[in-house]
């Protein structure tokens, strides 16, 4: 299927509506444990959403707009959130998720993109030659993995609680598949 | 980690509007697309989650506190949806879902149910001996297994738009591990 912009866009209007739905007040078993050593939490997922609002996607855009596949993106932090969430609890990271996808999506309405632009090449600095119309596909999978991530954290920590049932259970046998 | 009862009725009472947030007025290309041949789209994810709550989690706790092993439990239909879900639209499922699992927890709360019923035992037609502990952890973690589910469905929407960040992105190289 290709690439349609208001489909993109739609996904990523419901994301921050449906963690906080998810996860506000639940009990911090579920939102603060993860699944081992230098693994994250729901907790630290939702500051690595934010950080990419800050500093992946219409940053990137906005590089492939201005300069092509002259400037490589820079590259981007995945462990900022643990100095950025420092402090915060769960509900404010949520309201400041919303918050920052509220802001880029205004933007990217204010970009007003055509077809032309969305055919526009960047270059990734480990990934090569990308699309502006793969960056933004990939900014709504992106929430999409990381939605796939949470639940998975979330059912580890009922692995011994629900017995021989993990058999059936396809999100116990998930490993991530993180590249 | 040991089962909470708490814990899971926590989970189990976000559910509906996790769900109701992420999918209800997406583009139907989110909602009603599956993997392929004999897979499942989110609008029949919600269908099988709407089934089970009429025939799995309570009427097997019931079992389990009225007969103990002497009944094995009734099989689950894993494609009553199909027939179920048909002619209604996927705003209908997701009220019809939070009504039922909003009668099931009512429900679950009036059985006040004790350590020493938690620890009743209970006889599954596959797995075998399982207590009602286990029922009851498995009907979250249902819950997070269709959540990671529906978010790689919607995700695979998505597999070619997104051009080489497939490589960073686990969802797309998640088959679902089902027994």
């Amino acid at each position: 299927m290709d690439h349609n912009l208001q489909d993109t866009i739609a996904l990523l209007s419901h994301t921050p509506a449906a963690l906080n739905a998810l996860l506000r007040d639940l009990p911090d078993v579920w939102t603060r444990r993860n699944e081992g050593d230098k693994t994250w939490s729901a907790f630290d997922i939702v500051g690595h959403l934010i950080h990419g609002e800050r500093t992946d996607w219409i940053p990137r855009t906005k590089i492939i707009l201005e300069s092509g596949e002259a400037r490589p993106f820079d590259k981007f932090d995945r462990w900022a959130q643990a100095r950025e969430s420092e402090g915060k609890t769960l509900p404010q990271l949520l309201d400041e998720f919303a918050r920052v996808r509220g802001e880029s999506l205004a933007e990217l309405r204010r970009l007003n993109l055509q077809p032309r632009d969305l055919a526009r090449r960047g270059r990734h600095p480990a990934l090569g030659d990308v699309t502006l119309s793969q960056l933004l596909a990939t900014w709504a999978a992106h929430d999409l993995t990381h939605l796939h991530q949470i639940s998975r954290v979330m059912a580890h920590q009922y692995r011994d609680a629900v017995g021989p049932w993990t058999a059936y259970l396809g999100v116990m046998h998930c490993e991530g598949h993180s590249a």
